[in-house]
């Protein structure tokens, strides 16, 4: 055999391997290897642990999870934002907080305001126009807005390892939901097409409707009330309000995630509980228990390791972090 | 040819027509027309009224709609059934009313203790007991309760016509949905079996529920607390929180779907409108503007008219009704 005849060979053989490896951008490392293991186990038909197509039910948090969620979670940072731009038609924000705060940039004096401020900034922003309306607010946000640190559009900084992850899922027969804390209408702007997941499989917080008839056409007012918070106790409630099966598989980054991963671990059979741990300040953000967003608790990590949870290290697990540009 | 050869060329060729009729209990009246000619409109790829796969969303209404709902709907039937299975643990309902009249089998007495009464069945009815206890309760009743006139399970009163329309859809790439004013937890007990639709696109109204550890094991109870009302204006609202897109296709049968088709014919491009007429005393029942269970008024049928949505009347356009036992 010549050279060139064998080099020609070897390519081949690699690109087909390649080819055959569903999660290129993970290291072969031991999150991967359960990965992999559980989908052969819970697909091979014969297998003790065998679950028929359609109980394969994979649930994954957004923010932290299928995301970036620094310096701040990004809906937040889209509501600041929107004050922002509405700010010149509200001359009393000058003086009136939580507004006040935002507008000079001000992260001290908006902190101080606490709850009430961050949840008068959701109302005003997320509330009080069409369903439609807020769409297009959100959509036209996510062509213009860019993230403080990467300086790219905010449906870029979604995890590369965790698409693939979706993907390889997906061709194994699991049907996969987005739970998350995060709202429902803003998620569905750009999840959809980020995760080819489609709306209705995303889950998340809510607010009340209004069904009106305006001009003689219907239409869906925001209103400032809240239907349902997706996050924390209300993962498991939503799973079952929304979903009506339990997961099978389910991945989270923090202690608003622990009681999906109790209820997916709760169920009979093969099951497989996943967290992300952010440990890589270079490429991304190194954060865990002390942080205020996405906290990682040491409890959380103990309940973990005592149940065979598996936790991936972004550093040393995770080859990529984001898709390329 | 002789006689047989010929005979059995009809037959076969009588077959394959029969086999490539998508709706064989349909009559070839209008409505079947219109369905048809709809779904090959947004289809065909070229055609002006195209709608991508993921675009294609069907919401059907449950009680009257894919199944029948006289003499009352079935599921408070179950809830009748359920106070009657409970009685002899509460000897003080002996003299309480609504539950007096329940075990009483008094109607009159029920119907005077109105929506008040009503609510009071449907929390002891259906919170204070796990999820999965509820499940449980509502699956043995389907296995032993049996409709006062047609004597079979309730399960099997499901429209033999709309089965055929769900499954032709889903055949053209659409998915659908139920969304209905009944509970989704009892309806998902029986409705993806029998419909072919999973858990998750089962909109229905919902309790809230409240996550907890017992014995050391998560469970969901329900709370004698309405979450969301999946009825009139609700099914809109519904369709967004839930489903998160506008249908392109929606079937109802009362004046609780009046918004939901509204909501569907208000999106651009081709809609489908469809509302099921009960006309067949013989076969099912015939009633309407004057009937409490599944109202279909008269301001409704000439709204239909008007703006050329389907109606089916049950009598002539449907060949059968029900499955065969």
């Amino acid at each position: 055999m010549n050279v060139k005849l064998f080099v020609s060979i070897l390519f081949v053989a690699l690109g087909s391997l390649h080819a055959q490896d569903p999660l290129p951008s993970w290291n072969d490392t031991a999150p991967k290897k359960a990965i992999v293991t559980f989908v052969e186990n819970v697909t091979k038909e014969g297998s003790p642990d065998f679950v028929p197509p359609n109980e394969r039910i994979a649930t994954f948090d957004n923010d932290g999870t299928l995301w970036a969620e620094q310096p701040m979670y990004f809906q937040f940072l889209f509501a600041m934002d929107r004050i922002k731009a509405l700010a010149p038609q509200h001359p009393e924000w000058k003086t009136k907080e939580p507004f006040k705060s935002v507008v000079a940039g001000d992260m001290k004096g908006l902190l101080a305001t606490g709850e009430k401020g961050f949840l008068q900034i959701i109302a005003r922003t997320h509330a009080g126009m069409t369903t439609a309306g807020f769409e297009q607010i959100v959509r036209d946000w996510f062509k213009t807005a860019r993230h403080p640190r990467f300086n790219r559009p905010y449906n870029q900084l979604v995890y590369q390892p965790m698409l693939e992850l979706l993907a390889y899922l997906r061709a194994n027969g699991f049907k996969t939901f987005v739970v998350s804390g995060g709202g429902a209408e803003f998620m569905r702007v750009f999840a959809s097409d980020a995760y080819g997941i489609p709306p209705d499989q995303i889950v998340g917080s809510m607010g009340k409707l209004k069904y009106e008839i305006k001009n003689g056409k219907p239409v869906l007012i925001k209103l400032p009330e809240v239907l349902f918070i997706d996050d924390k106790q209300g993962k498991p409630e939503g799973i079952q309000n929304f979903i009506g099966q339990r997961p099978i598989f389910a991945f989270g980054n923090s202690v608003g995630d622990q009681q999906m991963l109790e209820w997916t671990a709760a169920g009979g059979g093969a099951r497989f509980m996943g967290l992300v741990h952010h440990t890589d300040a270079e490429r991304e953000w190194a954060y865990g228990a002390e942080s205020k967003i996405g906290t990682f608790s040491d409890a959380l990590m103990a309940e973990a390791k005592k149940n065979g949870w598996t936790v991936v290290s972004m550093r040393d697990d995770w080859k990529t972090i984001f898709p390329p540009p």
